[in-house]
């Protein structure tokens, strides 16, 4: 059951840890794409419309990298090809 | 025993730093996004309704990213599979 | 009682340092966006109003993040699933 | 004895670590604004009354999230859920 | 099986990491590109589509090696080289 | 006689630790704000008595902090709970 | 087989470490080009062709250092001279 | 004897670790102090009284939190309680 | 087989680890440096071919630091000279 | 001998240590103080006397803060209160 | 064989951090020098000429430093005389 | 022989280390000194008698600091009081 | 022959270290200062001479340090006279 | 024999490491004060020789404490007291 447990531990430590660090650059990314959104909407508030789709464009873009960090995260917890392996040679 | 003490100890562990870390960025991204939209407030106050609404459509993808880590920190305490596991095969 | 120990010992390292490093940045975040706030004030006192306001809306999103960390620290002083389920299987 | 001397050792070395990092981003956070305050207050001295509102407002935020930090740092050294049971356990 | 077990900690550690460390650089510099870009398109609302372009342009070669990373990932865990071996030599 | 001098090197460990760290923020929020208040008094002079006094509350708010860490410092050299109860098991 | 394990071991955490530190310096790099780029388009649109042509030479340059280290990485995973040496090794 | 020299050695690391870290926040906080306050000397030089004073009162507010650990650093070596209680052990 | 083992792992993680550092640097310098070429072409469209020259005589001197990261790379995987010895020897 | 070899070589580390880390503050911010009045001086060299008067006063509060580590530097290398009584041990 | 094997190891290791660090300074201090020669040309385009010059003497210049690291790195691998000698010693 | 040793080793390693880097920031604080007083120099040339002096004064006080450095560093080597007392210890 | 491998891994490591960092400073400051001589090229172009004279001597004063680092490196690898010690006394 | 390596190895490492980080200060800080010096003979070429001879006093300055880790780097490797107290000792 060592090994089991090992590879539950890991599991675990690391979905937290992706997520945990993964999100530091997107929400700075995104921290600085807002205010730059905000600084322009106060300059130019006729162009109201282009930047504003530019932001949300820049910031789904952003957030892509965020989830693959989530998506890799999940896995590790409820897909995982390693753990389903050991629990299935342990079950046979 | 001993595989279910290591399994909680980084479930707990792991929990509490996720959710540590992973506010760092999202709290210093919506503070950038808050001061930027203040002073634009300033600088032109005729565009508070954009400058409002972009801002909290902003905060809100920002705080999306916290949020996956308090999902993450959350799922590791209360709804933990390799913990739930290791339960039922030791009520086995 | 070893596996006792080891969960008590984690989770009280963990509540510590999950509020001590939870706290940083939202500390940080906020402490610019009043200073955002300040400024646009003596910038442009008229619109003391809105720019209060939405300091308001700022700060309690900001400080949101910070609350995720106590609640984390808090749940895993007094009522850690984990050290439940050890106390009540010494019990038995 | 040993579990009893691990878990106090643990939770003095926490909770002087919790008041130490806890109070870096706080102290600087506040630092940040009430320089901001003063900038503003020598900049338009007129408003010196919301001025000086709103920064109490957004200090006493800042100092929330230091005494998060003490409150958990207090309960670790005076209110010990863990350290309680294993005193109790050892004086059954 | 203690082979196995370790190249399956390795991957699992390897994966999360890779994409959480793998996607800081990437957000940062796409956070920095969008916000040069609606700046500049509040300076100059004329020129919204050649900047508007060139921004595609620019997050598509950023999110590459984001994607490099991911790819990376999903390889260590879905199509590993070392893990499938090492399943085949077990399986003989 | 092991548990209690691991006990006086965790105090003792700590207590300066507690105090080292936790003065760095606050000096530094001190200094930005002093700083800040003497680049006011140069720029408007006759604002003197209001950016003292908003000065001085300041410096209170954030000497606390610094004062939280030397409370702790204090408590765990000369009323550590932990070591009373050591010492009065040892006496017993 | 412990050879031929450590080996293995050693290759998934190089290259997932490779890819993953090794974006961050081409990541930024291009972040900083591609928002130079598009503040000289705001600034002088006249001189668009010349200046998204010397962005995609850049841009070609910095993103080749990432792929270095891509390669790099694939060849650790994929054609890894050391792991090819033990496997035949081991099937003599 | 092991224990008073394990005693020992924690007060002499901690003593000169303590006075070594808690100097760096405040040497640079009155640095910056000290530097805003011969800016706004030269600026203004009419307002030398005022700022002369609120200097003096904010170089003792900062080096107070350098006195905390230079008093912590002086009771570990010169009046350490837990030194003393093995010493008197000892001579028991 | 041992000291073939140490000698291979060696060699991996080095690999790995020259080219993702390597390319920190150079990454960034290039990317200042193509940033410059923009500002300036914006700034002084005529010197166009004199700037152009120059950067990409200077980002091929910066690649070059690059590239001697690269050259150790491929040295150290595909004609280390201390594995070729160690091979000799074994194959002797 | 143990004993006294072991409070020697924390003495000796502990000295060079606190000396080593304890200036890095205050030479930083004595450089950035002269560094401040000499620009006030090119600014405003009428105010000459007042200005060089600040910056001594200013100097010898900084330069206390690297005194206290020499102080405590120079105690632990002659007047080692521990030192001392181990010695004292030793020789009875 | 230990012996060799541990100078292999080390040099190998050492070969590839020597480099891979080496490279760092240099490339930013190109690239710094590189993008300051640019914004020199566009703003005095008739200084090309000293301009262009000054600049290869001083990449030259910097370069020399990452050449320094190279050479080391270089006689690490093919010439190093430390493993020379072992293999002479082995030899005989 | 193994007390005698440990602290030639230990003074060894901490007369290097303490003079490493007791100059860091000695050297920067100076630069930023001489920095300045060349600014100030250009500037108003007049006052070059009262700006050198003054740097002269400052260059001095920042000197000592790494003079403390170099003092303890040469103490550790050519005048320990620890290697003397153990070098008697072993002659007697 | 442990003691001499021990010596020879011992150098060969310190050699790399110390002059991949050694290089480190002066390659920045050096990159720094041709920067700034190419600005003040653009800016006075009638004082190229005293630019070009100054900014070289101010080079090779940098490169001076660079090149104590690379003596020294050099000394460690064929100069060293420990290993010279040793291999001395092994001849014997 | 073994004192006399640990004693070598200490030597070696200290050596290189003394001067690799002591010259990162030094090299920073004269890179600045040229830049400088660059910068204000670029704004007042009148007063050239001022600056310059201010420059070179500044150097040297600098420079001595980069000399002071060489000569400790020095002794450590040709002129160690405590190395020439071992040899001397296993001479006997």
């Amino acid at each position: 059951m060592d090994s089991m447990t090992l590879i539950a531990v890991a599991s675990i430590v690391t979905a937290g840890f992706t997520i945990a660090f993964g999100v530091i650059g997107p929400a700075l990314g995104e921290g600085r794409s807002v205010a730059a959104a905000l600084s322009s909407l106060a300059q130019q508030p006729d162009a109201a419309v282009t930047i504003t789709r530019t932001l949300f464009v820049g910031l789904a873009m952003i957030e892509s990298t965020a989830i693959y960090c989530f998506v890799v995260s999940m896995i590790l917890i409820f897909a995982n090809p390693f753990w389903n392996h050991v629990i299935e040679a342990a079950g046979k």
